[in-house]
């Protein structure tokens, strides 16, 4: 194999590589103004092509490992499309815990044996800090596709590509987060993006479930506009992009509790009658009642489209990784 | 993406695109004989390629997704066949119950999320319906690979297609459906397509097991000869394809109710020696004893070509639903 | 489908093609020096065309089935990255027995319905003989991806490429092979294929996991000249290859018995300091225990590259049983 990785693993927030050659994609926090804008160009790129001609060449002779120890249909599908739409190849493992590679084996020993075959690894894993330590292992680039309660770098990678494509640019926009902050790793890494542009940001949550203080902290001392508020109604005028969670039920202390703010959270034609114009709607999916079927049909539904934003994303940093972008 | 669907989804029996571009396949009734030819032309030519290249680009830049809900490596393995020897890709989506796509997730919205990966859907679902349900929601075909007691509708027309190959034409023949008739999907839709031919249909199975009376009256109006009887040695002479299916012990009453008719209709050596000498042997598979294995070698025994025809067949659906055919 | 068996199953040691066209691969029995030259050459040109290109067209037109009835993801993901490096294609079938393929089917029927879609079947099956059941019934190649406990033919084949990469040569050496020597199928295979050659074997192990007599004598026929000790420090000194094997703790009457001896077959540092510069360490992967992680970084800690060399000789089996070396 040529393939090597050609930049030490720095430090968060080192001087890299703008075009990510043989990194390992770990966590937001690798990405700044520039990176992120290097990484939006390509993804466009990647959707210009695909629009024109479905799959094309550029990864023609590279394999992919896709390293799924939990199951995650959406991201693991939009991964093998991502690479097969590059003209590369996919060895796809699901279900590792049922098969003989976790028999004892320690991640090292199973990520070390896989490059061997492969170019790249996405790795899915329950636990925090895995991707870590597959990268400390690998000679490969790894992309962590979730860790447990760690990060999903490409899930924020996506939501804010998404925005750029819907609405021009980050700057200036108001982005509204809605449903359970405490918990959601989606919504935590998308904050520490926004936080590198001029944006301004409102959290709807129950008290209980409000964003993490050392978070809103943090993105305090980057200069960005917060606001906390129980009542969506109160910022939905001024949003420019609603990003809907989940709010799950075993969360709450009581299924009173959880009965009093589930419904206030539910996005209906008249939720969206007293919106922008202009704005949209975005959701990581799957949905569970929190965006009433109505919606779907509003042009300001951009949650289907998110998805397929998250393939050209994640086209993106598998041509930027391997060195052919 | 750039593929579309062209045709507004159509009440089964309107006038429709001769060439499938951008329908979805979900039942036997869209087949009229002009389409019927239309596909076996293009099945045959699928073939013709396969002999001489093994696989070719016909779809290269397609990416196909095999979304089974529940596990039949039969049918999806050829799907997968299918779609590689035209050149394009798939994305595999094994044992849908078990990942995170189901976790309260509508079929629509799975649908719409993994169509924005793809071009097409091949969707297996145990609940009728579902492919139906699907195909309302989708921009882009979906392909019904079986819907519980609903349709399978590629099982059907590979079986005419096979037909077709191994004895040169449908019009003329008689064709001896041997087992459960009752419950079986696979007879039912075979029998309708037989219907928009000149053939002449024998039922041969327990008067339990028959096949439903409603579906005889459909297939008596269109004006072909049907008859039943419990004894396959009353037929056999005349038969130019026995068509045999399996009887499952647990859809009798009792065991005993079981023994007495299961023996009488095992194919075996014997059998054949009083059939004719161009005659052919059809089974969709698995068998369970239903044909010995002593018939495997004599050259009436069709039902392993009949697998291969089935790859023709979904190459040549693949083919003309994206357009390229 | 163009390709055919062209050579019936002959008996193991007679005359065959030396480029093994359509032949199906059972055991390492079919082997000679002849072959396994042939073998060796065709893997360093595939190790060649991979550093160069990464994969290439040679199997373009071909597409695979990987039929694993237990999960093997080592094995399985070897075929599958050596099939798509080739330029092939595959039909990747897991878990076998949770799938309709299972339901009562026999596995000639199995294989006479997979092999109608593909050009030949990597089986993999818990069932001693189920390869040659398979290849009897097939028209296809099938090559034994480990038959339970009867062969395991590719892992040999890459043990013993992998010395001659590492080595130069497998004349001349003396080979330490460590562990359950009674029950491990992978060094059984190998000391088969060690019997071709002027090579020189060394067997450490726990008087009740000994090598099998019987097949001492086989490879005492052949005239090389075995040795077996418990204490590895009487030989490892003179070792050139030593292969490590998992001593596994439910083989031994009682833990007491296993804790005797397991310690003492664990390689460290401190172990392969009293080894040569020049000698490497092996292990077929997982480990568990019998070597320290602190032996990887050292140059003879062979046994990841030793899973990259499966790959190459993975793919010259392909490119020579489907007549494309």
């Amino acid at each position: 194999m040529t393939t090597k990785k050609t930049t030490e693993h720095l430090p968060f927030g080192e001087k890299r590589d703008p075009r990510f050659f043989g990194e390992d994609i770990l966590s937001v926090r690798q990405f700044d103004r520039g990176r992120l804008g290097t990484l939006f160009a390509v993804a466009g790129e990647m959707r210009g092509m695909v629009e024109r001609v479905g799959t094309f060449d550029l990864l023609k002779g590279k394999v992919l490992t896709n390293l799924f120890y939990e199951p995650s249909t959406r991201t693991s599908s939009s991964f093998v499309a991502a690479i097969e739409r590059l003209g590369g190849s996919v060895v796809q493992i699901n279900n590792v815990t049922y098969s003989s590679v976790s028999k004892g084996e320690s991640l090292p020993d199973t990520v070390r044996t896989l490059e061997s075959y492969s170019d790249a690894i996405v790795l899915r894993h329950p636990e925090k800090g895995a991707a870590a330590e597959a990268a400390a292992a690998a000679r490969k680039p790894i992309i962590n596709a979730g860790d447990g309660p760690g990060e999903h770098p490409t899930q924020a990678l996506l939501d804010a590509y998404t925005i750029v494509e819907e609405m021009g640019a980050l700057d200036g926009l108001t982005v509204t987060m809605l449903g359970d902050l405490k918990h959601g790793r989606t919504v935590h890494s998308l904050a520490r993006l926004l936080a590198l542009y001029n944006t301004k940001i409102n959290y709807v949550s129950p008290e209980s479930l409000a964003m993490p203080p050392e978070l809103v902290a943090e993105i305090d001392e980057a200069g960005v506009g917060q606001m906390h508020t129980a009542d969506l109604g109160a910022v939905l005028a001024d949003t420019d992009v609603l990003y809907v969670t989940r709010i799950q039920k075993e969360r709450f202390e009581s299924p009173a509790d959880y009965d009093a703010v589930s419904g206030s959270y539910v996005i209906t034609g008249e939720t969206i009658s007293r919106a922008k114009a202009n704005m949209i709607v975005m959701h990581p999916l799957p949905r569970v009642g929190e965006i009433a079927e109505e919606v779907d049909s509003d042009p300001r539904a951009a949650y289907f489209r998110q998805m397929e934003y998250g393939m050209y994303v994640r086209m993106a940093l598998l041509a930027l990784v391997l060195g052919r972008a």
